[in-house]
């Protein structure tokens, strides 16, 4: 019995963003109604290498009301995932790389082992958009990019799936990297290198920066941030003035307080739990309002789960099937024995 | 960059278990050392299914002092595996299925994924075979093999590389795998079909069966056992006035006291921890002597650990390393970012 080897090149090839974000909506919902089971990240530290590697194993369970694919399917899955910030100066390798296996939970057998660094980049984008459907104006139409990294790339495409966007405003302290950016997109919107103020004030932001003081010290009446940038204790992007306006949205309490923007305003008292106003999985699920009339600035808070990594992962998987992409191949002994 | 794929039949082709045995004897003693990273067991519980599905993370750091190699590598890994005991009947699959990711823990690239139902397999009987050399009497010739299954194969080929077995008597219930163990040993040993009282006489025995009520009552007065079945609350294969007897040596204590074969009476009080003597990392680091010639029966309670799996995962990768064994595969984006 073969597993399917799923590539960089087959993932990238393979994957409509549009579905991934519905699929990581949909993960979100189940999540929320009790039809995941997420073990807390297991940590393999290693210090003699300034790095970590982590473990993130998961089961969902989607029923049709939970999405707007309105399809029903199970998984169990791991991503093994490192964070190793010297990896580009000392090695020219990123400092994040994952590898995910999916699994047949009925099973138990690896249906599939794939690139997690290219899925772990769709689902971050993704969660982002799921937020944003949710939380931001409906007539937003612009979306501010502070970071003009990977990542930023990843948002505007998930993002410009859950609303009409056509003006982008990329800011970044290397220009070269902003600039990249639009000439990537400028045949698609209106995209153009500006301050991180000028991103501040769009409809929309999403900030993707590894900074440990805050850059983005103001942002429009009625923006939604999606605070992307933050996965590590120490780590915030948004200034507190920003974060105590806002109507704060998490992915998981655990995980924002420890490590996601929150953590450092929460650490030192400046927020606190009742400034934290649901989890998305909660608003996804019906149990919290989306945005509301009265609502200003809203932020989500997104620090990764492992949720999110079985769904896109899902939606890589079946679509390789579908296609008959990725390789076979025989990987683990299915002889029931003698 | 590409990972080596190392399926069933390169891990077996591959691997020589003496090299199995004196690696796993290195990762016990850096372990009781200190130099191992092993957090617990993550499960995703599938009730759903009958089964679950288990992370397996760790790092390990191997200096000469440890082993009988004499010499220093270190490595992180998982293994994801599962236990699903309706495989069998339903799916034609084996109930235990595992996939490891091997690590080179400088940088998180995933340098191999390999089967891991092969390395479970031939880790599981290593840490047998390195128990065996300790608390064996040196002089042990002969072995009884209770439970005939695939396991009693790799536990006669590792403790055949510490000990001059000459005679063997397997004994099962199923008295067609018992033949057919007989039948592929018969050309190196003078092996034969007994019951599970002639087993238990021999100098060393190897319990490999999934009971729950005892079935060992009685062993030689000298006899050393590996008590390998026991994997789970409930089961349980040796007598409690043998266990009582005993000099016992666990690998792990949270996993054994939980799970391993001293789990019930150990839940019920009949042991406590004054019965058990040591983890078997402290009795090859030295810390805890090995047989003494005050003792009597000896018994090594294996649950198995994270440490076994990844020092047979640096075993099988090397050697492939060596004669170019594998398939190249090019699984993860490493490329650095814009």
């Amino acid at each position: 019995m073969d597993t399917s080897l799923l590539g960089p090149d087959t993932v990238t090839r393979l994957t409509d963003i549009e579905d991934v974000v519905r699929t990581v909506e949909s993960a979100f919902a189940a999540h929320a109604r009790g039809r995941s089971i997420m073990p807390a990240k297991s940590y393999v530290e290693l210090p003699a290498y300034s790095g970590d590697v982590r473990s993130m194993p998961v089961y969902l369970d989607i029923h049709p009301e939970d999405g707007p694919a309105e399809d029903a399917w199970d998984a169990a899955a791991v991503k093994w995932v490192n964070v190793h910030p010297d990896n580009p100066a000392d090695h020219d390798l990123p400092t994040v790389m994952g590898t995910i296996i999916y699994t047949d939970p009925e099973t138990g057998f690896p249906l599939s082992v794939m690139d997690g660094t290219t899925i772990t980049r769709l689902r971050t984008g993704a969660a982002a958009a799921v937020a944003t459907k949710y939380l931001a104006s409906e007539d937003a139409t612009s979306l501010g990019l502070v970071g003009a990294g990977r990542q930023a790339y990843t948002q505007l495409e998930a993002i410009a799936t859950v609303r009409e966007i056509d003006r982008v405003v990329v800011s970044d302290r290397r220009s070269v990297a902003a600039q990249a950016l639009v000439d990537h997109f400028a045949d698609r919107f209106d995209v153009r290198e500006g301050t991180i103020e000028e991103a501040a004030t769009c409809d929309i932001l999403s900030t993707t920066t590894p900074v440990e003081e805050p850059i983005v010290h103001a942002v429009g009446d009625r923006t939604h941030l999606n605070a992307i940038g933050a996965d590590a204790t120490g780590k915030h992007e948004i200034s507190d003035e920003v974060l105590t306006d806002a109507r704060i949205v998490i992915d998981d309490y655990a995980q924002c307080t420890h490590s996601g923007e929150i953590n450092v305003p929460y650490s030192d008292g400046t927020l606190t739990d009742a400034d934290i106003d649901a989890e998305l999985g909660d608003v996804v699920a019906g149990n919290v309002a989306g945005r509301t009339d009265g609502d200003g600035v809203t932020l989500f808070d997104s620090t990764g789960l492992a949720i999110q990594d079985v769904a896109a992962a899902h939606v890589v998987y079946e679509r390789a099937r579908e296609v008959t992409a990725g390789d076979s191949y025989e990987l683990i002994d299915t002889d029931p024995g003698r």
